[in-house]
């Protein structure tokens, strides 16, 4: 695929919508700019940010027109359009949309808010009181997938795409949100296998 | 646009989701088998439901060779690519997905549910606890619309697309979740211009 002129990405090393752009631009061999925000300290909010992406939210892509792109899973979308990790027909590429629709509704504010919460904030956090509905919706969302997974070896044609790298970034690291993967055995099969899949790269790794 | 055969939507009346895909397909002139289910009684929770879509949600498209899609947003994206309803642009493209992201992350689960709790749930209901949190959240997103809407007609492009259809659906039912949008003058001017355009059917009309 062509891959125009340089990007910048604005990110937060723990964040696994972050993440998703981070282990993409591996898979791509995309090099690109990395500015580390500290989400914690406000950084996403101040007016400087703001101008860039009003939302307020990383991760965000700058391109090197001054253009700004936010949303995770729009991001995947505009770098791996034309390369072999979006599939080419009309409804699969539906599909590929379909699962990231429902990563973002149905499992990162129950897989990914949980584990925010348990990670970053304090141990008496009032928030603490939402985990209960959280992770019960958690695992309805891995019931899902679990589903699905049974007779596939990926989300969508059988292949991996920008769909398993979304679904992956806050599965793999479910158990941070104290969410068990042992009931979930096709789930924990796919997870390997995305994570074998060449120029992988952890959560943890920092850009160069 | 090519569009192939004949096409089912499982919906239901009252939904801003199912509503997407209804205002699209009657601009599109496109005709389809509609199926409401009574998602109050359950409808969606069946064995035989939830063999479509195990996610158990409407809206829900059967392609007539029995593919089902779920997700209102790549339902859209399936029916409109190709069309006049989706720019041509990588770059614009991706951003109708950056707003269709933001919609359901941002906007759907905070003047969307308001909504339904106030409308069909009991007056009693525990869940009306949850209204402060998720109407501030509503306004923010209106916050957010209102930016990017002060110096454009249409989200992308200044062009009407399927993400102006996907923030559409629940902004302009937006008072029946007590969300006031008074202090939000461009968006009003948006629902207008969007409420102009040709083939333009209410939330309220039954497919024939």
């Amino acid at each position: 695929m062509a891959l125009r002129g340089h990007v910048t990405l604005y990110d937060y090393l723990d964040s696994g919508n972050g993440y998703k752009i981070r282990l993409l631009l591996a898979q791509l061999e995309q090099r690109y700019r990395w500015v580390e925000l500290d989400i914690m300290a406000g950084a996403t909010r101040t007016a400087q940010f703001l101008a860039k992406n009003p939302n307020g939210r990383i991760p965000t892509l700058e391109l090197d027109d001054g253009t700004y792109l936010a949303e995770s899973n729009a991001i995947l979308w505009y770098l791996a359009e034309g390369s072999p990790f979006v599939p080419e027909g009309r409804i699969e590429q539906a599909q590929v949309l379909q699962w990231m629709f429902f990563e973002q509704y149905s499992h990162e504010p129950y897989v990914a808010t949980p584990r925010f919460i348990l990670k970053h904030l304090a141990p008496d956090s009032p928030r603490r009181a939402e985990l209960p509905d959280r992770l019960a919706r958690g695992r309805a969302a891995l019931g899902v997938m679990e589903t699905h997974l049974r007779t596939r070896q990926f989300f969508v044609s059988n292949r991996y795409s920008i769909c398993d790298v979304a679904l992956y970034a806050y599965t793999h690291v479910a158990h941070e949100a104290q969410l068990d993967l042992e009931p979930f055995p096709a789930v924990r099969a796919w997870l390997g296998r995305v994570a074998s899949q060449p120029k992988h790269i952890p959560i943890t790794r920092k850009p160069p």
